[in-house]
């Protein structure tokens, strides 16, 4: 397989003379090897190499390399409509999956996206509009196959509590509508231009345990909302808190209640819990949980039409306008205060539908094994929404309960999303009229059952497990939301994600060192009790870059860890230190702060006669070292290439000196 | 030396086998060793050493270990006043020095005390009522031997700006000054809650090279402004930036200039600029420039009186205030409108005092070998700074030129500061008047000598050298200073610095390994031209903790060596990549996103027939491996202590299945 017999000669060599390179440090012979020292290199490919790896780590520009003009002009087009590329290869083989995949999802959507458009304060069509165009326009500019677009519940949710600490929903229906319009807008312009500039990172901010807490909450928060239709209660609170919920609905325990309304509703409910329970145990019957909330619709809609079960209070859904999305260009708002308002909004919305869809596309991609572009994508739904916000959609994004769905169904491309939105075209022209006796209580019950799943109690055990700091956030996030609101658990959820990185990056590790017995290796003594402390040497290794944020930190803590030591052995037959050795394999960088400090540390030990070495400074490190002088400073011959070598050479020197 | 036989041999062995563990792996020899998973420790404990390690890294409480209550107590009141602490030692020996340097330093701060009122928009009686009380309140609270308390250049310039920005203090005097006793109590308070909630550290947010940039932008800025006085020109503009600035300078060239001003000023600057160069050249003459602005300020005085050049148009001070300090509670504003702009302000103008102070402090405290907690000293100068600002002072901080003049004259104690402080009550007694005939010009060529220090070209020259980005930090901030305002640069340099650690804990470095010939030392292929990658494996080191801020990053990173590597490889003899060692060493820590990572990369090298290997992950790493069943998920055979190791137990079962 290619293995010469050269190379293998040399792997046998290796495997004879195994020893660290500390065995012959001092001989002259030629496999010593020292610190590397990188040449010094171009200052515009420095900065070049820098942008490249924080702008286009995923090196999105591979496949125009060494073409011609005209070829890197389709790949451009290629790469803004994916469609145009695997459009090519499409056949009907993948059409029957897509279809059967789209038929399904729709029947799925439908009834939710009603739902959906409830949480969001606006009247039902606006959640069937948000599953016509948006996924349309992804299907010709996404790069995900699976996910399926339209509205979610947990993005509704939060428009609809931040339009309307804005604008009354009841009183001023038309401004609010508006608000709408524009915070979608904005929302669509935020994710683009997020993914435009390649700043796609900055959603990753939101940890995955902030996100669990978060999620989890909104789904409380949501399933309280329902109990308004699951009652029939007619006077509910504003607030989205859990205390204000239940008293709003024990206040109206006597006589805001309607018994045929929670009939229906807890039925179908039970009907729905029990269809997703089949389809978890049984994953071939999928279907069966995927088409339950339509023939739900279906049967209680004929039921209550028949009974006229309306006339004793069981609310309905009463009207959904007919037709297609009209044009809503001109009731954006393009200035004035609203123009602030909407923006705010439309920035925080946008934020969260792009974090919940990048998620969605990264989980499928992960499972069919195919790459997705992130800031390709935040494009795809950028332009979305900016579309949609023209023709009277409220910010869409991927939906985790569809996306599964279209998974399952068997879904090849995003010619799923196509058929769905066909089907939501046809629904629209034909058939809204027939949901005029749709109860509200089915609409709850599909949103409790759909949003259920929301709540992910192994993720939380397991970061309980995992990361105790991780809980804190994920909680925090959760008891924020369930306890004030959306905006203050997703607040909490930012201010604890920051705290920990600032935490990170002022309060890095350290660690000292000890040699493991008959090796040349040196661990933590803390991880590894059997390693030996090597007497009068301290080696201490600093476990982060060194930079302003950290540098005085860790020149005290070194110095702490040198009167620890001190203390520790001095009632000991006690050795004085007379080397510190610090390992700084993990200190990929350092900047001014950290060599002022590493001065500092030098100067300090100066005076209490320590000597100080440094043990494998990496390359920019190596070269920073050398150029601020601080090489000259401690001497050439105190940098090692491991913290063997360094043992090596200072020992023997005590040995002298004993 | 205590170096006991058995110390002796047992090195002498690991000398002779001084081989890496990985030799004999495989053999069941005793000094096999395996990667050590720490026990798990106790949720409590591990909380404790957390808070420890964030808020309490200095350990300010080993002192209080195994004492009595009552000793305790004496020790907790120590604490607070130092004085008490060090006072017991003190003789007339140290106050010998402590008396010379405190003459030395208040010769130099009466007239730049003057002078800096001025920039503060400020009477001048005000900036010498803040050398008497703050460095009295200091000298009892502050550990700081060598710092010399009252107003400084930079500090009265941002207050100044800020203040103006709010109240005209030509039109609104009044309101003016009461505004600046609200920001001066409030920057106390904001230094003392750092203090004591332990937050000290925040203010390390600042980098070297972002602080380098502000003061050299600052003292040019200083420098514009004393054009005013320096050319007597009468009309000034407000806004600090140099283009407005120098175009208020010339437009007012026709009329506005005063040849006999310019005459005074400038005979004068040469002087105080030949007695700093003195001062420099000779370290032993450092007293010529400490007192050179007070004999500037006799002789121009006398000067001035004698030949009645301020009838001539030469500005003068005119009228100083006799008398010490009056109590200014009253004036405080602790409610209304103006309560949140001098909160405001004072959070501000209170972190730059404090950024100055600490780095005074460090500085002096690491010439001297002495320790400063860095907390207890914001506690020190918030109280100062409170108590101050009922006393008809400004905001005080430590001062760069004059603490370096304190050092120089010898002094031992905080008493210098008293020193200092009782020879300002006697001038504010006494000889204000004498005051009246000095010209403004003179005190335009004391700060102009005063703050050309703070231009620091040697700093950024080798901030240019050692790190580009922090070049690019430090230059944003000075031009935002000179071109924009104090503010401005301010925000700059704080957006800069935030930016670097964003990018720090996002775009962490990856690194290839390769083996160092005849060696069992694995190291970074680019830095180590020398080193060899092994065939068939493919060993990346990730060089940080895993986070969620870079969790997808480092994940798709890894994928995108492995890619890079199949390409390179492509046209040669190739042979495929069968096991991808990950070196963990540098990574510290991780949490549920960067174990969610891990997973996705190993399900991804399943898919691509790919073994995963981890090599020496540290204690906090192995342990939340263990929690997540990560470890099951690719096996515990799959965890090696080295890198040596791992490629060991990899390398040999190629080898038969070649």
């Amino acid at each position: 397989m290619g293995h010469t017999n050269d190379e293998e000669l040399d792997t046998k060599e290796i495997d004879a003379v195994s020893v660290s390179s500390s065995k012959r440090h001092g001989d002259n012979l030629p496999y010593v090897h020292k610190v590397g020292l990188p040449s010094q290199q171009n200052l515009v490919k420095e900065f070049k190499t820098t942008v490249k790896e924080t702008f286009f780590a995923d090196d999105p520009l591979r496949h125009f390399k060494d073409k011609s003009k005209s070829r890197k002009f389709i790949l451009g087009i290629q790469a803004v409509f994916p469609i145009l590329d695997w459009g090519r290869d499409y056949t009907l083989a993948k059409f029957k999956g897509d279809l059967i995949a789209g038929i399904t999802i729709a029947s799925l959507c439908i009834p939710q996206d009603i739902g959906y458009a409830k949480l969001a304060n606006l009247a039902p069509q606006y959640g069937l509009y948000s599953s016509f165009v948006p996924p349309l326009i992804y299907a010709f500019m996404g790069s995900s196959r699976d996910i399926a677009i339209g509205p979610v519940a947990v993005v509704s949710l939060l428009l609809g509590t931040l339009l309307q600490s804005e604008i009354d929903p009841i009183k001023q229906p038309e401004e609010y509508l508006r608000l709408a319009f524009t915070a979608t807008f904005f929302a669509g312009i935020t994710q683009a231009t997020l993914g435009i500039l390649r700043l796609g990172f900055l959603i990753d901010f939101l940890s995955h345990a902030a996100i669990v807490g978060f999620m989890g909450g909104a789904a409380i928060t949501i399933m309280l909302q329902q109990l308004k239709g699951f009652l029939g209660i007619k006077t509910f609170t504003k607030k989205s808190d859990i205390v204000s919920v239940l008293r709003s609905v024990f206040e109206s325990a006597h006589h805001g209640w309607n018994w045929q309304t929670i009939l229906i509703g807890a039925s179908f409910l039970a009907f729905l819990l029990f269809a997703k329970y089949i389809g978890k145990k049984h994953k071939k019957l999928f279907w069966v949980s995927a088409i339950a909330p339509l023939i739900s619709v279906i049967l209680s809609t004929f039921f209550v039409y028949i009974t006229r079960a309306d006339k004793k209070g069981v609310q309905i859904v009463k009207h959904i306008d007919k037709g297609i999305n009209p044009s809503s260009i001109n009731q954006i708002y393009f200035h004035g205060d609203y123009l602030v308002k909407g923006v705010r909004i439309g920035v925080v919305a946008g934020m969260i539908a792009l974090t919940e869809a990048t998620a969605i596309g990264r989980t499928f991609a992960g499972m069919k094994e195919y790459q997705i572009d992130g800031n390709k994508e935040m494009v795809a739904l950028g332009a979305m929404n900016v579309v949609g916000s023209m023709t009277s959609c409220y910010v869409a994004t991927g939906s985790f309960s569809r996306s599964a769905v279209n998974f399952m169904a068997g879904c090849n491309t995003a010619v799923s999303n196509i058929v769905m939105s066909c089907i939501v075209l046809l629904t629209l022209e034909l058939i809204t009229p027939l949901f005029k006796y749709t109860p509200n209580a089915i609409l709850s019950s599909i949103i409790i059952s759909a949003v259920i799943g929301l709540i992910d109690y192994d993720a939380a055990i397991l970061i309980w497990k995992i990361d105790k700091f991780d809980f804190v956030a994920c909680m925090g996030a959760f008891f924020g939301v369930v306890f004030s609101s959306v905006e203050i658990g997703l607040l909490i959820a930012v201010s604890i994600s920051f705290a920990k990185i600032l935490l990170q990056v002022t309060r890095p590790r350290t660690a000292v060192l000890g040699n493991l017995p008959r090796t040349t290796v040196y661990r933590n003594i803390e991880q590894y009790p059997k390693a030996n402390e090597v007497p009068s040497l301290l080696i201490v290794r600093v476990d982060s870059a060194i930079y302003f944020s950290n540098s005085n930190y860790i020149k005290d803590r070194i110095l702490r860890w040198l009167t620890d030591h001190e203390e520790k052995h001095k009632a000991k037959d006690f050795q004085r230190i007379e080397f510190l050795i610090v390992e700084m394999s993990p200190v990929t960088d350092i900047d001014t702060s950290g060599i002022h400090a590493l001065e500092d540390l030098y100067k300090s030990l100066q005076k209490r006669n320590i000597q100080l070495a440094l043990a494998n400074p990496g390359p920019a490190v190596i070269s920073k070292l050398h150029a601020s002088n601080f090489v000259d400073m401690i001497g050439n011959d105190k940098i090692f290439l491991t913290v063997a070598d360094a043992v090596q050479t200072c020992k023997p020197k005590m040995h002298i000196e004993v």
